[in-house]
């Protein structure tokens, strides 16, 4: 099943735009439980209320090999009707590019990927051209350094509107990464891009705008928002009871954004 | 001993600029010789006629666990005096970032590193804390799609002249990316970053200007350039002699950025 319908269904079934960000950070995960181990339990205690997971590459590359191994095994036990994101910010020269997208797509096996949009077209087009798989691409991240070239003006408008309108003339179904941590920016690449999937982080430790991340989703064309959270639901509580508490955040995050979704 | 140091060091003692991309690919290599292998011949052709190396992650991730295990193998096995910069071009918030850097500098073992500059500050801040590491940061790329946002114009500047003019401003000591493909913007860059020290690939397969990019790296501060070249020095052929076909392009390489040099 190709990325879009995977999302979509995973959406409808657990009625849910959240997507939790699987970051294991070794000083803030319960004593002696291992990557893999953290990742089954936040994932046993909240399939059912999240439309996708995604594993960030560089808590699991900071760990070395078993860091990867544990990730490996992570995407393998993810059930298999919920999407997998490796957000892994990539991007390089077209035949370099080619080979972060069998690494991410076919080794990590991941259904949709992120990408830095710095090199331009033919850095995106390795990731673009496989059937099936999804790209979110870097617009506006959630993080303050999105001012310092991201917000630049070009042209009358911001480079991430910039970077927004040149690739949608690239390829359809594109999709964009913008923080929710600037629900006016969010509404206007929803408005720049009616049909497009925008991962939106930045909900939860970040303090981003739930409210507007969950109206940029819900659009007339579906339900086309991932809307991530990780270290407030991971960590939640410290203690043993972590996966517990990892769902009632989740929980709560889910219902308050269901309804919003009402109200719409 | 620290990054600059190492390869100033390396520059003098080799008389050379030229750094060799460690890219192995598997579809080009001899048949029958692995991974390590082939990098470990690369390296023992090479090792007195290079500044760096530059291993380029991608080709490695692309291999899976056993494309890492031969990446660690392959720095291990580059002698001590001869400085590596891992090409990742990585780049993610602040405490993703961190994590980045772990792995690049500790678990790698990368004397420097490429970083991509579109998240902004606190995106490269946790690379530029590493005391004695390098970075170089991505400013004006070889490749076609360089041209896409790169080059658009910020406040009458190319964008890749605003990342080097504003990231100048975060800390001494950083490096950029500029393709020898683009001759008149390497020598804009040196204009405006006197001192730092330039990563220009390009030069072999991509067909940049070997001669613009030995005038860029040579500065009244000292000889501040890596010129890469990967293809065109791995692959010159592809039997069993690819070792000492290596050996000889390198050579050629060397004894031509040599005359420039000279003739400065």
């Amino acid at each position: 099943m190709n990325f879009m319908e995977k999302l979509t269904n995973a959406i409808r079934k657990n009625k849910s735009l959240l997507c939790v960000g699987l970051d294991p950070d070794p000083e803030l995960m319960p004593d002696k439980v291992s990557v893999f181990e953290f990742n089954r339990a936040i994932i046993d205690a909240t399939a059912d209320l999240v439309c996708a997971y995604k594993p960030n590459l560089a808590f699991y590359e900071a760990l070395g090999n078993e860091g990867l191994e544990a990730l490996k095994r992570t995407v393998d036990y993810i059930p298999a009707d919920i999407p997998v994101i490796g957000d892994a910010k990539r991007g390089d020269i077209g035949n370099t590019g080619e080979r972060y997208a069998t690494a991410l797509f076919d080794d990590l096996k991941f259904d949709a990927v992120t990408i830095s949009p710095y090199m331009g077209r033919d850095s995106v087009e390795p990731f673009l051209t496989r059937p099936g798989k999804g790209v979110f691409l870097l617009a506006l991240t959630s993080n303050p350094g999105s001012a310092d070239f991201q917000r630049v003006r070009v042209a009358g408008r911001p480079l991430y509107e910039h970077v927004v309108k040149l690739s949608g003339t690239w390829a359809s179904g594109i999709g964009y990464v913008v923080g929710a941590t600037h629900p006016g920016e969010l509404k206007r690449v929803r408005a720049l891009a009616p049909r497009a999937p925008l991962l939106i982080p930045g909900v939860g430790s970040q303090g981003g705008d739930l409210e507007a991340a969950v109206r940029a989703g819900v659009t007339a064309f579906g339900d086309l928002a991932v809307i991530n959270a990780s270290r407030s639901i991971l960590y939640a509580s410290s203690g043993r009871d972590f996966a517990r508490s990892a769902r009632t955040e989740a929980k709560r995050m889910q219902d308050a954004m269901e309804r919003v979704r009402a109200a719409l």
